[in-house]
């Protein structure tokens, strides 16, 4: 099935990890490709390399894209994580495949819709498909099996909110 | 700081067990005390055996509690549960505790909303509490730091869906 995570709350990614280690509980492999994301210091980056049949795998650089102006290497990388995607789907190893961010790098201009739904059409149902990331094309949503929004109702982001260890990253 | 994960959508439980990864990945050690919740054969449960740094207690029957009529040892368990809730917040030996399922525990009737606020407002800094479960009361969004609403748009609950192993448990 396809299970979609958007919203402008915190809980997305998140999600999408306790997903995989329910997952990984009962003898699932997982992997989470990371789109717009190459920051190696993140807690789940550390984390994942101690938990067996979890591998995480980065294609963006350790900066954030800025919306309008991506460097080419965003691009590149973004368009190397689908790729990536497309081949690993094509393999069947894995029993569950996180794409995460990737609703960002659609929006951002990074990576095709077009693309991307070929590639959720063409899933087998034998790998679980999680999309993550704020603004969900209308396209994927009809697609998916399962999709939650997450809402932030509130969020520190008062005075001096840094984003904080363990918590944010 | 005080995480509130509430809304009727798939991704709580999941949340706050992808917070407890990133934070184990930082170093944090981690408890997870599930309201409501008595099944070991959740994925969760099985993976968290072989996460260092990361535990889970749980505080209630394997069978469902019944609205409006919860047996004795429901209200038992979910009230041994709270009282461990205060004694490791004492304690001060983990700097991320997940209080799993305790918004429908309060909902329920099983323990009180005033004993849990109390428990909020004792919580030391040094401690991430992160309360998850849908109706999430007033009281505890307003002393929370942040709150997400997962909102369900799409749940396969079409003819013939069961809960999945590694997906829903």
């Amino acid at each position: 099935m396809i299970q979609v995570y958007t919203g402008n709350g915190k809980g997305k990614t998140t999600a999408a990890i306790g997903q995989a280690i329910r997952a990984i509980g009962q003898g699932f492999r997982v992997l989470m490709i990371q789109f717009m994301k190459g920051d190696k210091s993140y807690g789940e980056i550390i984390a994942a390399k101690n938990i067996p049949n979890f591998e995480i795998r980065q294609f963006g650089l350790p900066t954030f894209v800025k919306k309008g102006e991506p460097s080419p290497e965003d691009i590149r990388l973004a368009k190397e994580g689908l790729a990536f995607a497309q081949k690993v789907i094509a393999e069947n190893k894995y029993q569950m495949i996180i794409l995460d961010e990737i609703n960002v790098a659609i929006d951002y201009g990074l990576i095709k819709l077009t693309e991307v739904c070929e590639l959720v059409k063409n899933c087998p149902d034998s790998i679980e498909l999680v999309l993550t990331g704020r603004y969900a094309p209308k396209e994927l949503i009809d697609l998916a099996d399962l999709v939650s929004e997450i809402k932030e109702i509130k969020h520190p982001y008062t005075k001096g909110y840094v984003s904080r260890q363990g918590i944010d990253y």
